[in-house]
């Protein structure tokens, strides 16, 4: 499986995801501020995987610090930490990476500066790596809902390439598999950026997952048609009334299985559950520029000016969904936000498959 | 306004739609054939502009048949008829431009097969002036539902590209506008042809008719927005239960605009209902090759051999429309039969604009 990112002789290496899949290339950051243009530019994208790459840019710029002194330390990190967070509002996980490296510093204030720049990187790789692991249980929860025969519709790439690997939507995808289904993945393409073109039937053609390809418009038209099973779709913020900001294009993709009643399921990390968030209505949502709408790979498709409105996400209200994938569970939207108390018998209220 | 398509000089002259907007170029068929491969390859589309382009084409392989009886001219016009109804099978109009010239030719089966030449020529022309005029009624008749300050969103293109000039859903928007409505346009990208982009935003623009363009992913979080006043899309087949097969992406824009209670419209020349036929899911849907998802302007955007479903038309249900604009009035769809009755009262049952 490509490596999404790493941390290797001291710099970040991504997979340059613009290239793809026209090209496999990899962009070396040796600062920060080349791993937020990383961000900024979706060489880097999909919510975990942006929280990994926050967590080894904040790596890397601890290591550009000069000072012995903790506080003048945290004091320049702060310039990292903003320079990251204001590449991306609407995901989650950059603002959730900032928090647990700010708190692992702060519960380690005694130690020298030198050995927590070092300790820095060293939580970074563990962010990476429990990412996977994430994704693996995501997809041991999420397999049971996925029948032998079953056909998933998902939409964007929630896939390998979204985070550290294994991919949160993609892995109840990749464990039914290991399971022994036969399944089969309809990959939506996902306009303007085209990640579901270009990253998850890419992605899922080289593990040999049978893939088919559809343009947006044709997902309503093949679940009217009765072809579709069940869809599974990453997020980048569920908040806690459980409604999902994720990929434009989700809303509408959600409203068109519960209108052919087919079971809707979000694959979602705890990392990209933001519980301080009462309703998806103040989800910050990203508005990027015209060119990912009115350009193709450089080439202009569009008339010379035309006016472009082009929103990244869209905010999924958690009535349409069917049931939250997480590494704890699976659970209705509505019980989500147990998962943030006390003494809450999640055993209880998870959802299980009914055969 | 740019012309469509247009008899001239002894041959069927069309815009090449395939280039727009990058080149504004022609295509002078001088054989039926030519006018067959046109429609076929998306030179010309749109129901109306390719009943026009039938009843042409038709007129085009009439003088090349070398015969002075007319049975035998019959005959040879049958090979014609079939071409051209083999090019597309989900819009009507080439069949109803058949139908018509069958008629047209039988009722003057006594005139010398020479002089019915030279009438077929004159009679493809009636079908495109008509169509403009059609055009103008549909205009009329749907403005009354657009309100000063309205955005009015609409997929694919159903403009005077569409059509002999004027356009069928991009009627009720020009005669709002001369009404002196001030009103805005969200123009569906509409992949994997692009229509709304290439097609829609061009021929709008040229007419400084306000227009945005947004991908298709992008309508279900405006209409969500509240941003959306009324949808007006085109038909390639509208059937007698008041089903509608038009572009795919169609059925998902009206579910969308059920959800968010935003009234959808069809613009529906009689020319493109066919009232033989009782129900949408009896519609023949073209499904067409996978280069139109996977490549842009000749550009290779996919993965190398992905399995791609491509269905070009899909079915929206007479439960989505809140009224078909034709140029008789508008009607709810499931009063669309009753256009077919002898006798109905149209004035009773058409539907009004409530101020």
């Amino acid at each position: 499986m490509v490596k999404t990112i790493e941390w290797t002789d001291g710099r970040v290496r991504m997979l340059d995801q613009t290239l793809l899949p026209r090209e496999v290339k990899y962009l070396d950051c040796t600062d920060y501020h080349m791993v937020a243009e990383g961000i900024k530019k979706l060489c880097i994208r999909g919510a975990p995987a942006i929280g990994i790459a926050a967590a080894m840019g904040i790596a890397l710029g601890a290591q550009q610090i000069r000072t012995g002194d903790f506080n003048e330390f945290m004091k320049g990190l702060e310039g990292v930490f903003n320079t990251l967070l204001s590449t991306r509002p609407t995901a989650v996980n950059i603002q959730w990476a900032v928090e647990r490296i700010r708190k692992f510093l702060t519960e380690r204030r005694h130690e020298p500066v030198d050995k927590l720049k070092a300790m820095l990187i060293e939580e970074a790789n563990r962010v990476l790596n429990e990412d996977i692991e994430i994704n693996r249980a995501i997809g041991e929860w999420g397999a049971q809902f996925i029948k032998d025969g079953d056909t998933v519709i998902t939409h964007c790439n929630a896939g390998s390439l979204a985070t550290g690997g294994y991919g949160t939507a993609t892995g109840p995808i990749r464990v039914a598999i290991e399971q022994g289904k036969k399944i089969q993945v309809i990959a939506d393409e996902t306009r303007p950026v085209l990640q579901g073109c270009r990253l998850t039937a890419w992605e899922l053609m080289q593990d040999n997952i049978p893939v088919t390809l559809i343009t947006d418009n044709t997902a309503g038209a093949i679940l009217r048609k009765g072809e579709i099973n069940l869809a599974i779709v990453g997020t980048d913020r569920t908040v806690a009334n459980g409604d999902v900001a994720n990929k434009i294009g989700t809303y509408s993709l959600a409203v068109l299985c519960r209108e052919n009643n087919v079971p809707f399921y979000v694959a979602a990390p705890l990392s990209s559950i933001d519980f301080s968030m009462p309703s998806g209505d103040l989800i910050p949502i990203e508005e990027r520029g015209p060119e990912e709408v009115t350009h193709i790979f450089g080439r202009h498709i569009a008339p010379e000016g035309v006016k472009v409105r082009n929103l990244a996400f869209d905010v999924t209200p958690a009535k349409y969904i069917t049931g939250i994938i997480t590494e704890k569970g699976v659970f209705r939207p509505g019980d989500l936000h147990k998962l943030n108390e006390k003494g809450a018998d999640l055993e209880k209220i998870m959802l299980k498959a009914k055969y």
